[in-house]
């Protein structure tokens, strides 16, 4: 009984993965179609969205359903309960894609400010943090996890760059330009808060396994990484 | 022994109750701060989310022990883990007031765009839908969250309205504006997203009540309500 338990964890598992890789994607696809204005990929980043959303309700049905049927405990029923709260997050940064798609396509009808400022820079890191994120859990690989909640610092002095340079470098001095800023602007906050996310993916993982909590407690973090 | 499990069931409900009272608070101090430009007061948004963060942590270890200890199954196993849904979503609610108070600090020193345009409208609407969303959990009303939900579309359009007046009114007419039009256009995107929340939530409530998904079906909800 209790071998065929662990396959139903295993399953559990893989579908988590199956949905990071589409969440992955999503966030690929909509930076690539910002880069090149490519309206048909950035429609495909908004269409395509409903399969994740699918995917997170199947999930947490999969997820009751076992805890209702096999009563874990310990370490098995953190795992489930934070697989619940890990598909909230992917399926959010996956919602933060489609935001970013849609001040894409409010961008095609306009000459794109150039080169981008550090928007494929911040984008970069958004991605490498939620693969690390998502490594980390598949590896149970807690120093990994550490070092996404550790980046959120590069995250926000990266997108305060962005914006201040879109403020004070284009809008202020020509404010033709501010129709064309401003999805920019908000393009860095919606990739910032695709961090966020990461780093809350991160902090679930570092939960699960040590079972101790570092939510909202990243100084202790820093403490235990020789940091401070 | 059941009697006492209803205890402690009733105890995590009025931890939520009182962590739904913060997050309201923390909407209006929010705001209230902006209105007034009071330093001390967005300050204080700032300073007491800690105390926000402490009762998720504290609901969420709630609910693990009680799923470990009481093995709950059908409505209680799904009112449990909607708590641990729904504490997330208040937890963000409150760091989006702490996000609007910063955008608040950023505004000191500078003059306000009278008459915030229609920031205050979209405060009131976020605070009704939060209220309503807490409101149709202590009374279990699917009606009520259910117009939670079809809510949001007014959210959007307001926000848009809003959105396009900074941009076209004030900004591209007179870029001197626009270091105190962006933090209030922030603003108005936290506010938007404080609804988003809203809706999360009274959707894991429609659906611990109905057992049913509403989530990311909203168009079966529209038919429900007779509105297609």
């Amino acid at each position: 009984m209790e071998r065929f338990f662990d396959k139903e964890l295993e399953q559990l598992y893989r579908k988590l993965k199956d949905m990071a890789e589409l969440v992955k994607n999503s966030i690929q696809n909509s930076i690539d179609s910002l880069k090149s204005k490519d309206q048909k990929l950035a429609q495909k980043v908004i269409d395509e969205d409903r399969f994740i959303d699918e995917l997170e309700i199947s999930i947490d049905e999969a997820c009751l359903e076992l805890i209702a049927r096999r009563q874990p405990v310990a370490y098995d029923l953190r795992f489930i309960t934070m697989v619940m709260k890990i598909t909230t997050d992917l399926e959010r940064i996956a919602d933060l894609s489609v935001d970013i798609a849609q001040r894409v396509l409010e961008l095609l009808d306009k000459p794109l400010l150039k080169p981008l400022i550090d928007i494929p820079k911040l984008s970069e890191l958004a991605q490498r943090m939620v693969k690390s994120a998502i490594d980390s859990f598949i590896n149970q690989d807690t120093h990994l996890a550490k070092e996404v909640c550790l980046s959120d610092d590069e995250v926000d002095k990266l997108r305060d760059l962005i914006q201040d340079e879109l403020i004070y470098d284009y809008m202020v001095k020509d404010s033709s330009t501010v129709p064309r800023a401003i999805p920019l602007l908000l393009i860095a906050r919606h990739l910032e808060r695709i961090c966020d996310h990461a780093t809350n993916i991160a902090e679930d993982i570092i939960y699960m396994i040590q079972a101790k909590i570092v939510k909202h407690h990243r100084e202790k973090l820093e403490n235990n990484n020789d940091k401070k």
